[in-house]
C-alpha cells in the first residue's frame, strides 16, 4: 500500500509517519519508483504499537526506541521482554539504598527480588518514605492486605497476556500498566464514598 | 505556648506559622501583651492537619481553607465531611455528560450515584475512554474484578477511619487517599513482574 494508505488505515498523518521512519522507529518501505514505496501489513502493525507506546502509555521517543529493539531482537524469555516494555514506562529509580526494606518485604512475601528492575521497588520505598513522613500509619495488616488484592490482580493481568507477537505483548504490557492505573484510583475512590455512605449515612 | 514554642512542636517555621495566620488558615492565639500572643494544643493540632493537608496530600491553601471550614463547621453526617475531603483531593470534574456510562456501571453494581460528588466518576469515565482510544480492549471479567477488589479495599480503609474528632478523620482521609495511590501501584508493578517471572521463567 502507499503511504496515502497507511496513514488512512493507521490513523496516524502521512507527516507524522514521516517523522516516525526519520526517526528510524518505522523501517523504510520498499521502493517501488524513485519517489514512491510500498508498505504493507507489517508496518501498519508497527504503526500501531508506536501509537500506543507514544500517545497512550507516553514514552518518549528514545525510550519507543528502546522498546521497539527489544521487540525486534527479543530476549530469550517472555519475562525479559516484558521487563523492558515495564521498566520503560516506570520511573527512573531513585536512591537504591534506601529500598532494602522493600527487599525485605518481598522475601517476606516469597518474591523474587531482582535487583536488576528496581524501579517499582524505589516507587514503593518512596510511597512508604512519604506515609511515614506525614506521620500517617497504616493500620495492622492494612499493606498485607494491599499486596494480597494487588498480587490476585497481577496474576490475572499476566495471565492474559498475549504471546502470538512480541509485538501485542509489548503493547498489552505498556498500555496495561499505563492506561488501568486510573481505572484503578477513580474505582477505589468510587468505592470509598460508597463504603463511606454504608458507614455513616446507613438510613438513606 | 509561645509561637516559637509552636514552631518546635509542630515542626513548622514561625514565619510559615505566621502565614498561615495572615490567611486566616490558623486561629489567632491569646493576645498576652501588645506584641505577643499564647497558643494552645488546639492550634498544635489546627497546625498538624494543615501541614497534612498542604505538604502531604498537596492541597492549594484556597482548597485547605474549604476542608477547614468543613471542620470548623461540620456537615451533619460524617459521610458528607468526608466528602469534602476526597472533593479537595480529587481533579476538578470534566464533561459530565462522559460518564452517563460510568453512572450505568454504578447502578449496576449497586452504588449509589451521587451527582454532587462526581470528580472520581468523571476519572472513571477518562480512564474507560483512553482505553477505548488506545485500541485496548479489557479481558471479560477484569472490570468486574478491578472493581471487587477495590471494593474490598475501600471497605477496610472506611471502617479504618477514626471518628474521635473531625480533623482527624479528615486527615485521614486526605492522606488516605492521596498517599497510599503510589503504594498501590507500585504493589501492582511489582505483583506483575513477580507474577510474569512465575509464569515465563517457572523455572528459575
Amino acid at each position: 500500500m502507499r503511504i496515502s494508505e497507511l496513514a488512512a488505515r493507521s490513523g496516524v498523518s502521512v507527516a507524522t509517519i514521516k517523522y516516525y521512519l526519520r526517526e528510524r522507529l518505522l523501517a523504510p518501505g520498499s521502493l517501488t519508483s524513485a519517489t514512491q514505496a510500498s508498505y504493507d501489513e507489517s508496518h501498519l502493525q508497527r504503526l500501531r504499537l508506536i501509537r500506543a507506546l507514544i500517545s497512550s502509555a507516553g514514552l518518549s521517543i528514545g525510550q519507543t526506541r528502546q522498546v521497539l529493539q527489544s521487540v525486534d531482537s527479543p530476549p530469550e524469555s517472555i519475562h525479559e521482554l516484558l521487563g523492558v516494555a515495564a521498566a520503560a514506562v516506570s520511573r527512573a529509580a531513585t536512591d537504591r539504598s534506601s529500598h532494602e526494606r522493600v527487599h525485605e518485604l518481598m522475601r517476606h512475601w516469597g518474591w523474587r527480588v531482582d535487583v536488576k528492575d528496581c524501579t517499582s521497588h524505589a516507587a514503593l520505598a518512596e510511597a512508604l518514605d512519604a506515609l511515614e513522613a506525614a506521620g500517617f500509619e497504616l493500620p495492622d495488616g492494612m499493606l498485607e492486605d494491599y499486596r494480597g488484592h494487588m498480587e490476585a490482580i497481577a496474576e490475572r493481568e499476566v495471565a492474559s497476556v498475549p504471546t502470538d507477537s512480541p509485538e501485542s505483548a509489548v503493547r498489552f504490557v505498556a498500555l496495561g500498566t499505563v492506561l488501568i492505573e486510573p481505572v484503578l484510583l477513580a474505582l477505589r475512590r468510587m468505592a470509598q464514598q460508597e463504603a463511606s455512605a454504608r458507614r455513616f449515612e446507613p438510613g438513606r
